[in-house]
C-alpha cells in the first residue's frame, strides 16, 4: 500500500505543504528534508490522492461543501458559485447543511469525510469559532483532505483561505460616509462571527482615525430573534425615543439596512436627505426596498473563482498561497447621496 | 451477478412498478405476471439497488439533486429543505446546477447517473419541457434509478412528482380579488415554464368564470431581459400608458409583484386602496418593499418532505404514489385588504 501526501508528511515530520514543494521539484527546501521525503517515497512508494487509496478506485472527484444554511441568500450565491466552478473543473459537489451549531457541525465534516471526498470547502465565517478548542475539527480534517474557508481565515497547514477584507471594506464606507459630513452614524449588526466581528472593528477604526467622540453609544446590536424587518425598524426606533441621534446608519448586512429604510418610512423621514443607509452583501434585497439600498458588494463571485482554482491547484500537487485576500467595493444606489 | 429491479422488469416485459408489487407481496398482480417474476428471481438472484451492484459495495446512500440555479431564492430553498429532510433519512446530497437549457441538463443528468446515486430529484418545474421529446431524458433515467420531479408534473413509471396545485390556488386567489369588487386585474407573469402555464391557466379560468370581458387586454408578459425591478416597474408604466386601467394586480412570482409596488409608488398610487397586489412564492422579498407583499405560499417545506418521504419508501420497496398534489395558501399582507 503506497502513502498518500499526509501520510508521508507525518513519516517525516515536515508539513504537507513541504511534502508538497517537493514533489513537485521546488528549490525552496533544505536538501536534507528533501533527501528524507524522497526515501520514504522510496521505501513505501507514493500515491497522488488519498481517496483513491482509501477507495481502491480512482480519485471520487467530489468536494464536499460545507454551509450552515444553503437557503440564506448569501450562502446560496455562493454554494451556487462554488458549484458552478467545481463544475467546470470536473468535480461534484456533495452538499451539507450543517446549521450553525458547532458541535452538530463538527459531526458533519467527519460524516462528510467518510464519503471519502477530495477536499473540504466551509462557506461562510461562522465555521471559525472566537475560541481555538472550537476550531480543533479543522485541524483534523486538515490532515486528510485540503479544507477551504470561504470568507473567513484560519492559518494552519493544508488550510486555504479566500475572504473579502471586511473591515477594511467597513473602514472605507464609514470613512466616506463621515466625510461628506455625517458624523453620527448609527452601527447595526447582530452578529458577531468572523466577519461580523471584522466589519465592527472597520467601523470602530474609521470612528477612531476621525476622533469623533461618542461613536460607541451608537453601535447598537439588535437582538438575533427578532427575525421580521418590521420588528427590526420598531427596535431603531426604540433606539432613537431612547434619546440616540443619528443621520447615518450602517447595517452590517443588507436586511438589517432594508429594516433602517422602513424605519425611516415609519418617521416620514427622507432618505437619503435626512438619513443615509448603507448595507452589506449587495444581495437581491437591495432592489427590493424603495428607495434601493447602497450596499457594500464582498466580490463573492470572484472569491469562490479564486477558492476553486486554488482548490484544484493544492489537488494538483502545486504550491498555492494559503490566504487570498480580496477588496470590497461600495455599489451606490438611493439610499446615499455622496 | 445478481439483477436490480430495473433488469428484472426488463427481462420480465413489465413495469418497475409490477416488479416492485411482486418484491412487496401485493396481491395486486396478475398470478402468471408473478410467476415470470420469481422465476427470474430464481434464476438469477436479486439485489435490492442497483447501485450497490455497480460499486461492487453497499448503496452509495446519495441522492442527485439537480435544479436550474441553487442561487434563485426559491430553488435555495428547495435544495436546503431537500437536504435536511435526506440528511435525516441517512443519505447524502449530490448538487448539480444546470442551467436553464435543456440540452445542458441532459448532459448534467448522465454525468450525475454514472456516479451511482440511489435516486434523482429534479427541483423546479423548468425540467418539464412542453414537447414530449424534450422529456425523453427523464424517461432513460427513470430505467436506471427513481426519479422525483419537484413542482411539476410527469407520468411515468419509477417517476414520482410532487407539487403544488398552482393552477387551483391562482384561480382561488383571482377570484377573492375579484369578489372583492376588482375586476380590472393586470396579470403579470415572465415565464411559461410548468407551474408558469398552470398559474396563467388559473387566472384564466377564473376570468371566465366570473364571464369578466376583456380579462386578455389585462394579461401581460414581461420579456425575460428586463432583470432589474426599476425595469419592470417601467414596463409597467408604459403599459398603462398605452391605454390599460387596472385596479389590480396578480404576479406570477413575488420579484414581478414587488415591481407593481415600486409602479404604485412613482405613480403616487396608494397601495392597497387604489392598486391591490398579489405576488407569488411567499419569498423572503415579501417583507423587503412597502407594504410587505401578500403572497401565495406553495408550502415548499411540506412538499419537500413529502418528496423524500416518497423517494425513501421506494428505495426501500414500498408502493408509494406516483403524483402527490398540495394547496397553496394566500398569505396576507398589507398590499390587499380583502
Amino acid at each position: 500500500m503506497s502513502l498518500t501526501i499526509y501520510d508521508i508528511s507525518e513519516k517525516a515530520g515536515v508539513s504537507i505543504a513541504t511534502v508538497s514543494r517537493v514533489l513537485n521539484g521546488s528549490s525552496k527546501v533544505k536538501e536534507s528534508t528533501r533527501q528524507k521525503i524522497l526515501d520514504i517515497i522510496d521505501e513505501y512508494g507514493y500515491t497522488p490522492n488519498s481517496s483513491a487509496r482509501a477507495m481502491g478506485l480512482k480519485s471520487m472527484q467530489t468536494i464536499g461543501i460545507l454551509c450552515a444554511d444553503s437557503s440564506d441568500i448569501f450562502l446560496a450565491k455562493a454554494v451556487y458559485y462554488l458549484e458552478q466552478n467545481l463544475q467546470s473543473a470536473g468535480y461534484e459537489s456533495l452538499l451539507c447543511c450543517t446549521g450553525y451549531n458547532l458541535d452538530a457541525k463538527k459531526n458533519y465534516v467527519n460524516l462528510i469525510l467518510s464519503k471519502k471526498v477530495d477536499g473540504l470547502i466551509l462557506v461562510g465565517s461562522n465555521f471559525i469559532g472566537e475560541v481555538e478548542t472550537e476550531n480543533q475539527y479543522i485541524i483534523e480534517s486538515s490532515s486528510k483532505v485540503p479544507v477551504m474557508i470561504l470568507n473567513a481565515s484560519y492559518h494552519h497547514d493544508n488550510v486555504y483561505s479566500i475572504l473579502c477584507d471586511d473591515m477594511n471594506s467597513m473602514y472605507r464606507a464609514a470613512t466616506e460616509m463621515y466625510e461628506s459630513g455625517i458624523h453620527d452614524i448609527l452601527y447595526l449588526y447582530n452578529s458577531l462571527s468572523y466577519s461580523g466581528r471584522k466589519k465592527l472593528d472597520g467601523f470602530r477604526m474609521a470612528m477612531q482615525s476621525q476622533k469623533e467622540p461618542g461613536y460607541e453609544d451608537l453601535i447598537c446590536r439588535v437582538p438575533e430573534d427578532i427575525s421580521s424587518l418590521e420588528n427590526v425598524a420598531d427596535f431603531i426606533s426604540d433606539f432613537a425615543k431612547a434619546g440616540h441621534t443619528f443621520h447615518g446608519v450602517i447595517a452590517a448586512d443588507d436586511e438589517l439596512g432594508i429594516a433602517a429604510v422602513k424605519y425611516a418610512q415609519k418617521h416620514s423621514l427622507s432618505v437619503p436627505e435626512n438619513l443615509s443607509i448603507i448595507g452589506y452583501n449587495n444581495s437581491i434585497l437591495t432592489d427590493c426596498c424603495t428607495p434601493e439600498l447602497t450596499s457594500i458588494d464582498n466580490q463573492l463571485e470572484i472569491q469562490t473563482r479564486c477558492l476553486v482554482k486554488t482548490l484544484i491547484g493544492v489537488l494538483n500537487g502545486q504550491e498555492m498561497p494559503q490566504k487570498t485576500v480580496f477588496s470590497g467595493t461600495m455599489v451606490k444606489r438611493k439610499t446615499t447621496n455622496f
